[in-house]
């Protein structure tokens, strides 16, 4: 049988999703909770593997198991043995052919600045505290250039390992809500690193230092810039992955903060 | 000199403001940062003492020193030796009159329920879950009691210090916004965990144990009920001080969704 997780975490305490040997991650906590409630090794597959200390309000993974367990069992089984930064937020079963990331349409993640004189001690963790005021025009109008289909070469990390760099972005959206600046990214699949770049790269243009047209120029030019920071991952959301709906899968975002207005 | 500070603090990680030997607390943290500022030993005073585990946005607090400072020293030193959880957002001189405490006119509190199916991985530390559907109007109108000058004896623990239980309520508040149930009580000043008490009360009317009018039959019998919990602190927010206009140190409450709709 296979079944499918949507899951919500807090990347903090971890080194990203993806399990590797001698350090703490996602998949790796994760897969231990669900072996305990398999009684046998539990492998799983994520829709999008995030780096160390971005977080998810609705990742998706699924696995296999022959164990007689109710979707409802996976559910609450899994969450008592979680740490509370990791909830398992709905199950189900899914047909055999489901792949968790390769049956994914689209994915959505949403990148958020906090804009004040000190960084939050509330929510230091969940946002990326960034003093220098930007303008919002500059960066609403350069993010609507990267819509269609493109060859995202520019905004690719050297460690990414996607066969081919040309992805389709349906939406590319910034936006301000009191003191926070919302960048929210919708397209068919991210490359390494790509949202953090794109965030870099807008708060140069936030900043006045390069014009909206920039980062056509770096979009058509293939070539990563150094001009430009990582945004860290500290204000990084995976928020929805979209299927087919007969996938059942497709959550709304959970956090009113991370809706666009 | 008398300095008054805002300040913003997580208090997950500290059992509560008040200094007490051998734990660490919120008032200790300050006064180790400012006394560093000061290079002398700094005692503060502030106007609302938060329990174990409550979150500010906006404590205030004053304190005394002769040191040749700026209040931008006390702003930018003592946050380079606070640690991440606590911020001072503003600082300036104030009369030798001004008391944190004593001159505050009223205090207002936010308390925050998320009514999701499971509890929160990103906010867990910041909501108190509570999965049982609530109802919005009976609380509505049960808060709306207490609004006026009441004896609050009822909700007032056994340690509490306080010479009179009179106070003031000036605002009762109960609203829904997404998952989330929110509280607002603005009074002159409160009593020890009366809000927690408030919120447990109402809580028994939400869930439809008890009508409106229990909360003012509890409020006239002005004696402690042992049918309503004392809601947790994670929920609680101290996030607004109100001075004399001449103080200049009322702020506006910091967080979107702290903020009454």
């Amino acid at each position: 049988m296979r079944y499918a997780l949507i899951i919500e975490y807090q990347g903090t305490q971890y080194h990203g999703w993806q399990k590797q040997p001698g350090i703490i991650t996602v998949q790796e906590t994760l897969e231990t909770a669900l072996s305990r409630v398999a009684a046998h090794e539990v492998k799983t597959f994520c829709a999008g593997r995030t780096d160390a200390g971005v977080h998810a309000t609705a990742q998706v993974v699924h696995f296999d198991s022959d164990a007689n367990r109710q979707p409802r069992h996976w559910l609450y089984g899994t969450n008592s043995y979680l740490p509370t930064d990791i909830r398992v937020r709905a199950g189900l079963q899914v047909s055999d052919n489901f792949h968790a990331r390769f049956s994914a349409l689209a994915r959505r993640y949403v990148y958020i600045i906090h804009q004040g004189a000190f960084p939050s001690a509330l929510f230091y963790q969940h946002l990326y505290w960034y003093p220098q005021p930007l303008n919002i025009e500059p960066m609403q109008l350069a993010a609507s250039y990267l819509i269609g289909q493109h060859d995202f070469s520019a905004f690719r990390s050297s460690e990414c390992q996607a066969y081919s760099p040309i992805r389709t972005m349906m939406h590319s959206h910034v936006w301000t809500q009191n003191e926070f600046v919302i960048f929210e990214f919708y397209a068919n699949a991210f490359l390494h690193h790509m949202v953090r770049y794109l965030v870099g790269h807008l708060i140069e243009i936030g900043l006045d230092h390069k014009p909206p047209s920039w980062l056509k120029e770096v979009l058509e030019n293939k070539m990563r810039q150094d001009q430009a920071c990582t945004a860290p991952p500290q204000g990084l959301y995976l928020v929805e992955v979209q299927y087919d709906d007969s996938a059942q899968l497709t959550q709304t975002l959970r956090w009113p903060w991370l809706i666009h207005q």
